[in-house]
């Protein structure tokens, strides 16, 4: 971003900038999500991890495609919310002793990422279907799906074992 | 947390970790509603931020409410994942000429900062109940729907207005 310049004129250039936010904080989930896994105990959470960082390769993709359907370079910008999100789940995480209460961390850590995704994602469809892209919409909206439904399986692996076995 | 001891033994330790981070974040985003208030163009927008700050520091008595309960000491602990919410917010409303592309901007970042707070007290709660205390688990249900009422009015006030404004 300009340091002696308002970048941002329009929805477009907004859109344009949230973009390459989300594109930032999906590339740095590809690298944090097998880090997650390595640490995870529980075999469905590890599967679980493996299974959304295939996922999160197709939405680095999906992304790329927006982009160029846009007709703007494929760019990403810093997002110091995710840098923050993975760094909390960093230094929580090495401070864990116990592996199912770890197991807890984690999901309580990935459901962080999946929520600000959420966010970012619902924002990003509203701002395409302002700006006439109904294209670009629906493309966002195949990750928008994927990310509420990973954030459910993360509440379901919780309740369903990992929280009561991290109570014992 | 120490940095040659594994702090966090048990669900408890988690919790209690959990709890000391959300106190943090409520008592900054005290800080920083105000001066979202100040920025918003809509009338709607800046009301909805001065509501919803008066709701956070209700949010922090109630925090304080569950430390005691619980029989912990009333303490905050960095949280990063809040502090670059509310930077990535500050940097780019910061970058925003535009009134009505700024108020949308403004929406965007409150989302982000609701959306932590929604997962972070879905995750409470859920332990609190694993824990045997659905006292404190009621008390953080209360703060959970102000917070999901408040992104959802967010959302209506996007759509029903500021993006379309935005977009001109």
């Amino acid at each position: 971003m300009g340091l002696f310049t308002k970048d941002i004129q329009t929805l477009d250039d907004l859109f344009l900038h949230q973009l390459q936010d989300i594109y930032y904080a999906e590339k740095q989930l590809v690298k944090a999500l097998p880090k997650m896994a390595e640490k995870a105990t529980d075999k469905l959470l590890k599967q679980g991890f493996l299974t959304h960082l295939d996922e999160t390769k197709t939405h680095v993709q999906r992304l790329e495609q927006v982009f160029k359907m846009h007709g703007a370079e494929v760019k990403a910008v810093d997002c110091p919310a995710i840098d923050g999100i993975i760094e909390e789940a960093d230094e929580v995480t090495g401070e864990v002793a116990d592996k199912s209460v770890l197991d807890a961390a984690l999901i309580n850590a990935a459901q962080a990422a999946e929520h600000y995704e959420i966010t970012r994602y619902g924002t990003l469809i509203a701002w395409a279907k302002q700006l006439g892209r109904q294209d670009c919409a629906a493309i966002l909206a195949e990750t928008l799906e994927e990310e509420k439904a990973a954030d459910e399986k993360l509440s379901d692996l919780a309740e369903t074992g990992i929280n009561a076995e991290a109570a014992v």
